[in-house]
């Protein structure tokens, strides 16, 4: 990033400029990679390369000689916890502080762009890849996705907001088509990006590997450009995940600014052929390269030679996200949190080696690493502590370990143990197989429980696991990939130094089988049909009416909260929810205030709640709060196939307030105005949509009369069936009904006057 | 049908000459018809009219001065039992036999089609009209199609076979699309119609009101055509669902030959003015008239003047098969069959006032009508019957009926409880919106049942409903609708002198937020995705291990059945099952041999097992009998999407027979060699096709050698984690990473060479 500037126009000339300086050649070169994480310079006119790296919960960038492989090891560097526990956390101040942090070290190794945040929905807990990954709800994504960028990008360091779009799993990610329907692309799978794209203006957004309903996301015009810049006013630069390119010529044109890696030119001699030959506008190879200078242009300005960081600063935050991110699921008896005199035995090989990140591109050189073991001895003093591994990571030669295990806890007042996923279950590249924990883990726990059963269970991983021992521990602490401090952050929770304030942004199902997307994941010879449509995470769950064993958003606290006086105002921009909350207990503690709405008696489909805005609120014991939040009016829209646009439908929506999707305290009617959607009635219009058109109506149901009437007047249908059965007649099918006394064309001609009257009547009603 | 034969060439002419006779004018107006119920003649060219009515569990004709609407009263003609009982029967002998009756009442009545039968998948129990279907799988769809429309076109009539295609539902049924991907369209809702064609040649097939993936079925060439006539052979005609067209001249070439009913002229008009202007090809017009024509000879060649029928036989038919379809859920302590001598309570007004058939184009003026209530007085005499309706059916003023109920109940020795849906409940033209019954017919059972433990719940209606009572009372009959003998049938089992031998064709859920379809139905703004693919029914629930109330196959006997000696034997054409069967009861019964398959492992999403076969047999008592079940090769197929055709996957296939889909009492294995499908190479081939192909796999993955190796050096991946991410990327997405030593040329180059060695090798062991 810090090649000398040449005699060119001159980096801080208008972007367009700069451009319009230079070859076709030169054009064609900026939107290639010159190397796997650096951008082509121009040095000619002046245009520097610079560096995009690795995230995103850390700055992975490469030691020199290792470039060529793009996968060598990296600078040391703080490891943020993954997604996975950020999402957790519900708190977009605190991911905008980690955002802050990242953008420091990134500067500071003179990185340009950190890949991240990845804001894909878990569809399905089997993707290899959620740990990268923040929530089962749009929501959420896009709410912290957000924070995260905003922080990011205020130290002058450009986002890469990814994988766009509806990449949720491994399998195949190279090839498949995610077949989404227009509902639940927009509503779920977009929707996260939207908000951050309009919230935040990420300098670039990654296009994913897979394809979207046949087309690959790299070549999509409408994903690339008609959704992203025309309709949510995306101003940056768009770059295709790492080999992601499919056919360069037709995936510039559609959008595609910038391929990473470097195609040693192959791309360039292309795209410059295709100007050449009349099959590329030369206007779109200008725009891309445009925008390529355009992010230089933001890198340059951004960058600062002599930035650094406080690596055990950054560390301590790390250290505090983690804590935040714990999940406390149960807690019978109030066995945590555990006082320092206790006489604890650690259990587990990840209480001394833990599982803190996810292995793939992500995968981070942390500038060190907390164990809990070492943390719980750190608080409960060595001689309190009896630790034993109980089970190897592989799996491998366990012997003696689970009776060691068995020893240590019979001797302890409270036993913890380490459980988790081992690395080798989930990974970018491919998903896991099931939803189960190492049998050998399992079997441990087993025997532990029977020598001691006073157990907390800490769990490790980058996605959800079944939880077959849940009825026999009274305690389970979900600690996710905890980051680089992951061990001590989670031993604050055990000993109450944090108050678990963690909530699911992914529901704990039963058994895999329950999953909505059990049955189509991960689909077969290139297509996945999201088959669940909008029902993803808790809406499947709440429609169906099923059991779960941990809903989203569910969390314990070592205190407890009061919700009263719920108020939900109305007005243009949406609602305003506002709702005391207040901590009960005898402890300072950290509350997640949830709010959902839903619409019963829709005309569309919907699950019967979705959250819509939340708030992460610290109260010391006996504190009382008001805590406000807004539920934006476009949040409540649903995607209407008929005009291709969102539609907020009008009529009451309910407004839950509580501290999970099924542990609502309190919920409020509010009476919401809906946009105007009319159709022009035609020929296919059913019975029902032209008799409840206030203008066309009475019009067209007229000619209808003496069919209906002869209708009644038989036996097959009952009065009440046969109005049933009519609505959804097209009027148009009536005609050759006999009864029916008109043509076609006189019932078009109905249709037309109506149609006519009707925009007479709206142009009045505005005039 | 009768219309006096002209001076033309002579109906005994070939089709095609008699057609080429006649005026362009002339043929146009033979592909619509005349009337509501009548085709056009050509009296010039000897053509006569016939008469399609409605079927398809009875003749609908109506009397002649109501024909101008198509709805007025029929002529009497024996009501069946529907196809929601008929299903239930699993016996194809049986419906050949309805079949043959349908056909002696439509000859007698001139009548040259009836229209039927209806073999739609019940995706959803909510579809109105399941009533008119056979089951919610294809194979029990297809065979007892099959028997019902051979045995009605051995009288010399023709079947229609309906709604073609994927008319699952009634709301929105004019213009909705079902959205349905390949396998599910050709595995469960193409497949039943495949068999019906192919094995019985129905002289029509109508297509249905609703879109297919986006195209109406009228004017769908692919369905009407490529599929219809290309693949499955099919040699007759296609008539339009009675307003189904919508553009004529699109749907005429289509393969839509026949529109009904009379478009008063309009249509053949422009399909005139389309030959005249070039728009639509003479020879397709051609082709449409000479099928009707086609039709008309052999609906000529069928009748007979002086054919009647035995009302009685029939009516005795109807009871047998009424008697036949009844579905005993439930039977604790044997309190069924009721000893003559019993004091019984008869409780519901269905007792008196049957229901027994549904509401729509389906409804038939029946020739007598039995009720329940007569019926157990004529077994029991009526001093041993006391009777009391105990609701109304509409539900309407029902002031002491409980009260009078509860005495009656209380002073009889077994009390049998008529519930059921109203009519108004169901229906062709709109769907059920929930499976409850009434809540005043619960109530009244909760009360008799407080009176009297010793109940026997016997239900009538044309779909399954929830049973929140089935634990509260001892026996449970599903009787659906049961025809015009339906009091007198389920009457026969209910005392045994039927033994009960229906089998549930469709799986009874627990409640309607269970089954496979809940939350897609029926859609919204014209398109309704088919969301749970191949999951249909029982599929659902196994794949997903839910439970079911009853689940699919389910059916008690009076006697016990034992089952031994499977044996499997595979061959080109399938597998054939033997099985022995033994009556280990002391009275003839009948049981219902289900044989499932599966294919753990698959390489295709599949159910864990899937009826392929099934034998309705009587043993006396203590009786023996190895019963052969063919399972063809076709049926083990799925449709794979890389080669557009069906495809016999090798390997080893579970063989499961039993007595319901969750009561399977034998297992066996079989290897099944599979059909070869080969995929020519190329640069979008996964690392892992490359590798497995025999031929190319060593030449392409020497050149990929260097990179893996480059990979397997770095840390970001373990090895297994390596080679997992690998297996699915794209041979020619890893130019582009450094360390491939190839261009995309060479790499293209060397698939090339594969492919060509390939089918070098292809071509040599085949010589």
């Amino acid at each position: 990033m810090t090649d000398t500037l040449n005699t060119g126009i001159g980096l801080e000339a208008s972007a367009a400029d700069i451009v319009a300086e230079l070859t076709t050649e030169e054009q064609a070169s900026l939107t290639s990679g010159a190397s796997f994480w650096t951008t082509q310079a121009v040095e000619r006119a002046g245009i520097p390369a610079i560096v995009l790296t690795d995230g995103p919960h850390g700055v992975r960038l490469q030691k020199g000689s290792a470039d060529h492989l793009g996968i060598g090891d990296s600078v040391p560097a703080t490891c943020f916890p993954p997604a996975v526990a950020l999402g957790s956390t519900f708190d977009p101040e605190l991911l905008e502080r980690v955002g802050r942090a990242l953008g420091e070290e990134a500067r500071a190794e003179g990185v340009g762009v950190l890949l991240g945040p990845g804001i894909n929905i878990k569809r399905s807990p089997l993707c290899g890849r959620n740990f990268e990954y923040l929530s089962e709800d749009p929501i959420v994504s896009g709410v912290l996705g957000s924070a995260l960028v905003t922080g990011l990008q205020s130290q002058g360091v450009g986002a890469s907001l990814k994988h766009f779009a509806a990449n949720n799993q491994e399998h195949d990610r190279m090839t498949a088509s995610s077949d989404v329907d227009p509902r639940p692309l927009r509503e779920i799978y977009l929707r996260g990006f939207q908000r951050v794209v309009e919230d935040a203006q990420p300098w670039t957004v990654m296009c994913s590997y897979n394809r979207l309903n046949g087309v690959y996301t790299s070549e999509d015009p409408w994903l690339l450009t008609s959704v992203l810049r025309d309709e949510w006013g995306f101003e940056g630069l768009v770059v295709s995940d790492w080999g992601a390119v499919n056919d360069r010529v037709v995936g510039l044109p559609a959008g595609l600014d910038l391929e990473m890696p470097s195609s040693d030119g192959r791309s360039a001699a292309k795209l410059v052929a295709a100007v050449a030959d009349g099959s590329l506008d030369a206007q779109a190879l200008e725009l891309g390269a445009r925008r390529v200078v355009e992010l230089v242009q933001k890198a340059v300005a951004g960058a600062s030679a002599d930035a650094g960081y406080d690596a055990d600063a950054h560390h301590a935050l790390a250290r505090e996200a983690a804590a935040r991110a714990a999940v406390l699921l149960k807690n019978d008896g109030a066995i945590l949190p555990l006082a320092a005199d206790t006489r604890v035995a650690v259990i587990g090989e990840f209480a001394r080696t833990p599982r803190y990140q996810g292995a793939g591109s992500s995968l981070i050189n942390p500038t060190k690493l907390d164990n809990a073991l070492d943390a719980v001895i750190a608080v409960a003093g060595a001689e309190r502590v009896a630790f034993a591994p109980g089970f190897t990571i592989d799996g491998s030669d366990a012997t003696g370990l689970v009776e060691s295990a068995v020893a240590a806890a019979a001797g302890a007042d409270a036993v913890l143990v380490f459980l988790g996923l081992p690395g080798s279950y989930e990974s970018e590249g491919f998903d896991r197989e099931n939803l189960r924990l190492p049998a050998e883990q399992l079997a441990l726990l087993d025997a532990v429980v029977a020598a001691n059963a006073n157990v907390v269970v800490v769990l490790a991983g980058g996605g959800v696991v079944e939880l077959p021992f849940a009825d026999d521990v009274p305690a389970i602490l979900e600690g996710w990939l905890g980051g680089q401090a992951g061990g001590s952050g989670i031993v604050d929770v055990l000993y109450g130094a944090v108050d678990p304030s963690g909530r699911l942004a992914e529901t704990i199902p039963l058994r895999l089988e329950d999953t909505p997307a059990f049955l189509d994941f991960p689909g077969e010879f290139g297509h996945v049909r999201y088959g669940e449509g909008l029902f993803v995470g808790y809406r499947w769950y709440d429609a169906r009416d099923a059991a779960v064993h941990y809903p989203f958003g569910h969390g314990l606290s070592y205190t407890t909260f009061e919700y009263s006086g719920l108020s939900v105002t109305g007005g243009d921009s949406g609602l305003t929810v506002r709702v005391t909350v207040t901590n009960t207990g005898s402890r300072t503690g950290r509350e997640v205030v949830q709010v959902y709405t839903g619409r019963s008696g829709s005309a569309v489909q919907r699950a019967p709640r979705e959250l819509k805005g939340f708030a992460s609120v610290e109260l010391a014991a006996g504190e009382s709060r008001e805590v406000e939040i807004a539920v934006r009016r476009e949040d409540l829209a649903y995607w209407d196939l008929r005009v291709d646009r969102w539609i907020v439908e009008g009529g009451e929506y309910s407004v839950e307030v509580g501290a999970s999707s099924r542990d609502l305290r309190l919920s409020a009617a509010v009476e919401v105005a809906g946009d105007t959607v009319r159709l022009p009635l035609s020929l296919e219009s059913s019975i029902a949509e032209v008799a409840a058109d206030p203008i066309a109506g009475p019009i067209v149901m007229q000619a209808m009369a003496s069919f209906a009437g002869g209708m009644a007047d038989t036996d097959i249908f009952d009065a009440e069936g046969l109005e049933k059965m009519m609505a959804s007649f097209p009027v148009g099918k009536l005609v050759g009904f006999p009864g029916v006394p008109a043509t076609p064309e006189q019932i078009q001609q109905l249709i037309d006057a109506a149609n006519g009257a009707a925009q007479a009547g709206a142009a009045g009603a505005q005039g």
